[in-house]
């Protein structure tokens, strides 16, 4: 029996990584996976204003789910507001169905 | 071309990736992928009787496509029966989209 | 505020990578993610004449996003094309909710 979640996945920069795993927990997430990676991007450094190229960094991506997708949306705005304005990175919600909704 | 398919995506330890490929191979998947990472987690530990904080363990991510829906359930139903009362982990369905539908 | 976008996954041996990522940039992706992994699977190995099983090699997982999915299509269909038929290798489109769709 499948139940339809919300997956938020968040691609940053190492550096990020307790930070970002701090919003998580307190907005309630149960569960995180994190895995390594490399990346490069061009985004925007300050709300619009210039762009910036970037190369080559070093990446996390990191996966959470939610059965509520209000919660989801909560934390995907709360990451891109403290950190997706001065860093690279990006968020993005993906529809998924989990077997334990009570576990999300 | 695009085709509608179903992603089977499992996150579990990495002692326990032998047995998954296994139920994989099993259930007739043709082809998967794994990715190593790390990971954390609260989870229920014997089928909801109690939870157990699981900190910092080395994960595999697993990926496995199906153009046949009911198969991807049957593997996804399959592992978290097998594994994901007794062990930390999580199977997600994920709805995509491929090009050749005979491969899958 | 989220806004639809198309997410293009592509699995493939980490010897095509410089090839796949300039194929990304051509078509005019802003942003890339690399992650390393391991694999197996069976693939037609020449446009369906004969099937070859491969066992065990060294992937990559590129995810690169696109607000506009006619051009998601195009960089999965190119890479399909320019790879798929004769290395193993898989690409797949998923749906996704981005928060700034001008940066994609």
């Amino acid at each position: 029996m499948f139940h339809p979640a919300t997956k938020v996945t968040i691609i940053a920069e190492r550096m990020l990584q307790s930070g970002i795993v701090k919003i998580l927990e307190d907005d309630g997430a149960k569960g995180y996976t994190i895995v390594d990676g490399s990346g490069k991007g061009e985004h925007k450094s300050r709300d619009g204003d210039r762009a910036s190229v970037v190369h080559d960094f070093s990446i996390i991506r990191i996966e959470v789910m939610f059965s509520d997708r209000k919660r989801a949306e909560r934390v995907a705005e709360d990451v891109a507001a403290k950190y997706f304005r001065q860093y690279p990175g990006v968020v993005y919600l993906s529809p998924i169905e989990i077997l334990r909704p009570e576990r999300f």
